[in-house]
């Protein structure tokens, strides 16, 4: 038994930032597997297939939720445990989806993950895939992965901003927000931070207040919201503007790049 | 007078890689300004042509070329007058630009400047279009900019290799070729680079003999190369691919990521 299974960057979740590889993905899946664990995962299951709808000329295709397992005391950061709790929780999460697979999905059928974003950057499906192709090929069932990439945050907001994330000849660093204040160095260059929820960038404004940020949340979507300017200005203007998307939404996600004054 | 500057990423030149918002875009141009400086311009003006003809369904666009000034001895790295002179070439070719445009471009006429993979990622558009703006704008002539984002090879290289860049909750660091042995610190986290001539990769095979590689070249098109394993192992394969495709298409574009072992 053979299954195709597409890892598919559907960017912001406006139709008009999908790539017409894209398009020509969705509608050639059989069986959407959704396992989102996000607190906003109505919303953005919503979104998702509402995005479906928009582009699938054909309505043979389903969603399945693969429910994600319990995640239980030993696999919190901290705990003793913790490495192969959560080695443990990952291949339990991997064993569900290749049951759903083995379950829902036909001989030369193909299965689709559609991501936020870009599969390439701080997103775990394609390593829930390798353990999940693993699994299926001990069971005689062979896999083949096809990555469609699409726009990430990170590019939107540079578009948005009408920048680029690097100055001439010089290095930009991802990372997260659970980094960037023990990481952060000019000489990193340009500094984009993902991941962060909660602006830790807050704590360089003493060390570095001449540092520019282009700062957006909901990229893409209809509540999107942008702020730039001098760190050290602009921080409370970002404040309000997050704790308003969130409210109004009951969720944000937000990214900002960090350059050098 | 207004004009409409906008500028698209077009990707990899498959036009598959466009997203439905780059098509509408291309679509909405009258003039595509061109000023390839690349070695590789006669080929690479012909996959723009080739893309436009493949998605734009009207033919009321046309393609102009604005010759990019000489750059004098002064322009080469290393003399003394370099910034200087390095700006003033700057500001000629963003003339030449705003002659272009004032010359071709009617009120409410839109330009479009086709950028490959993302404008966010070294490539210089956005910073002369800065420039033509504020030319423009002293005389008289008012522009609005729009970006639209596109797949970075970056972003292809990593779905091609079905690899997230990042490891888990770790860095990503993108830097130039020019840089990579100077900078090089497992600590950067998984490190993408980009213009390289000459796989400047080589000049860590001995103090990290251990980082593995994925490289990619030509990512997109049909002569498309890609090699991935220990950088001790593969790097006389990679000079090989390099060489064998450069020697079939006269020109070879290569990006690759490098990861601790």
């Amino acid at each position: 038994m053979t299954v195709r299974v597409l890892v598919v960057g559907i960017g912001s979740g406006d139709p008009a930032h999908l790539t017409g590889e894209a398009v020509a993905a969705l509608n050639a899946v059989d069986v959407f597997l959704v396992a989102d664990k996000r607190e906003a995962t109505r919303d953005l299951v919503t979104l998702r297939a509402e995005l479906c709808a928009a582009v699938v000329t054909h309505d043979r295709y389903r969603f399945v939720e693969v429910p994600d397992p319990e995640r239980g005391p030993d696999a919190q950061r901290g705990s003793a445990g913790y490495a192969a709790a959560v080695r443990d929780w990952h291949a339990e999460r991997a064993r569900r989806h290749a049951d759903a697979i083995r379950a829902e999905v036909g001989d030369d059928g193909t299965v689709g993950f559609l991501v936020w974003g870009d599969p390439s950057l701080y997103d775990s499906t394609l390593r829930v895939v390798e353990t999940i192709t693993e699994q299926l090929a001990a069971s005689g069932v062979e896999v083949e992965v096809t990555v469609v990439p699409g726009i990430s945050s990170v590019t939107l907001l540079a578009a948005r901003h009408r920048t680029a994330l690097n100055r001439v000849g010089q290095p930009v660093h991802l990372t997260t927000g659970r980094r960037l204040v023990e990481e952060y160095d000019p000489a990193l260059g340009d500094v984009v931070v993902m991941l962060d929820g909660d602006l830790a960038c807050a704590g360089l404004v003493e060390a570095h207040p001449d540092l520019q940020i282009f700062w957006g949340a909901q990229l893409g979507l209809p509540d999107e919201a942008l702020v730039a300017g001098r760190l050290a200005d602009v921080l409370p203007a970002i404040r309000d503007r997050r704790a308003a998307v969130r409210a109004a939404r009951g969720w944000v996600m937000d990214t900002y790049l960090l350059r050098p004054g």
